[in-house]
């Protein structure tokens, strides 16, 4: 079964784990960010203060997120049952995992859900993992980011990643245009004699030296892909100019 | 030129303009969002507070990106000089502008660049860009997210919408990993014997009945593609055990 066979059950096997974060209020914009593109799981390890007011303050209408997240008081018990953990660090470190950008670490976790759980793993925020912690990780992986200044804040790092996640599982879409009724062919045919005859009638456009300007319009207006309404508008402008001034 | 000539010049160009914020510490966190992204020029429409303190604890480290930034009157005047904007929404408008996702976005900006400055636009928090707002851009573009919660805080779609940008940029790069010393293929197969004699006098495999033992660990190290440090520590171990116990 591919993960992208069924995208939202592929979302629904990736942990969130959040290692002993000291603001109760980016454990609440984690949850929010995390609704955000679909994401459920999450995983506390040793917060230093949960549940909070604050955190519940942030998750705005994802409450249910923190209502549902698991409290553990070690990284091994909240990977404990996963198939691959992904661990997030902003620095390269000496002995190092093989480090994978955002993007590549995204599709790691949505190759190995049809295998089992997975886990994207975030540190403190002053510290972000430590060794140890990471040790416990198959994989590093590193948001690209300024060099002169990488310190996202940890719920926007979650919100990045969770986004590109849900960009590669394609999960959810962008609303679709309200219908279009296209002008036809025949349509702007008919428009484009209207506007030529008004352009000559106004003196505009010279008949006997038309140079390009008919091209340049029809230029324009293709660009613009008209719409059957639009080409009513355009030549009812074009009538009622045509009417104005009646033969002064 | 295209702007991929010179990526960190192409964010130079970008301007990010927030309308009407109603809560400082968000344009304090959006330039935060921003400066880890390389992006530099904030513009806010109409702020209710700023400057304020909360912007400036936000900003964190970001505090020149809220030096920089221009306050104007109106809309108008934040996109004076542009040659594209693109309004952020979450919701399908009934006379909608073409709706881009968020990546087909930072791509028409990038591609607008080598023409002149472009703007990314944000609306309020509650309400987000109005019609009228809308209509001075010349697209929309919308960041993929779950249907039933869509209520991606402000700076979090400005932090988002900057990644973007970035990665469609190729500006920042994943740090290097330290440089690896490779197992040789003659180091490899020295330790593929001494792994085999050393598993055939502990009994584990019978010479006369191999299987497919050695075929199996042989896929096991491929995968894992040694260094030649973990060569030597590994027949180190093997060495170590081959001494132990001695003639018992």
């Amino acid at each position: 079964m591919s993960p992208h066979s069924n995208p939202a059950n592929a979302l629904a096997n990736i942990r969130i784990v959040l290692c002993q974060t000291s603001h109760p209020g980016n454990i609440g914009s984690t949850a929010r960010a995390m609704k955000t593109m679909g994401l459920s799981r999450l995983v506390l390890v040793a917060p230093q203060h949960f549940p909070h007011p604050e955190a519940d303050a942030l998750a705005s209408g994802a409450t249910d997120v923190l209502a549902n997240a698991r409290v553990t008081a070690t990284l091994d018990e909240a990977l404990a049952g996963t198939v691959l953990a992904i661990g997030m660090t902003a620095r390269r470190r000496d002995l190092s995992h093989p480090m994978l950008g955002l993007r590549e670490a995204a599709q790691r976790l949505l190759d190995n859900v049809p295998a089992g759980q997975v886990a994207l793993v975030f540190g403190t925020e002053m510290f972000g993992l430590s060794n140890d912690e990471l040790d416990r990780c198959q994989l590093a992986a590193h948001i690209p980011t300024n060099p002169d200044y990488s310190s996202l804040n940890l719920a926007a790092a979650v919100q990045v990643a969770a986004y590109e996640i849900a960009m590669t599982a394609s999960v959810w879409k962008v609303p679709e245009a309200p219908p279009r009724e296209s002008a036809s062919h025949d349509e702007l045919e008919r428009f484009y004699a209207h506007l030529e005859q008004s352009l000559i009638a106004s003196r505009f456009l010279n008949p006997d030296m038309p140079k390009r300007l008919m091209t340049r319009l029809r230029r324009l207006f293709a660009r613009a892909s008209l719409e059957k309404e639009e080409v009513n508008i355009l030549r009812g402008i074009l009538t009622a100019r045509d009417r104005w001034p009646p033969d002064c």
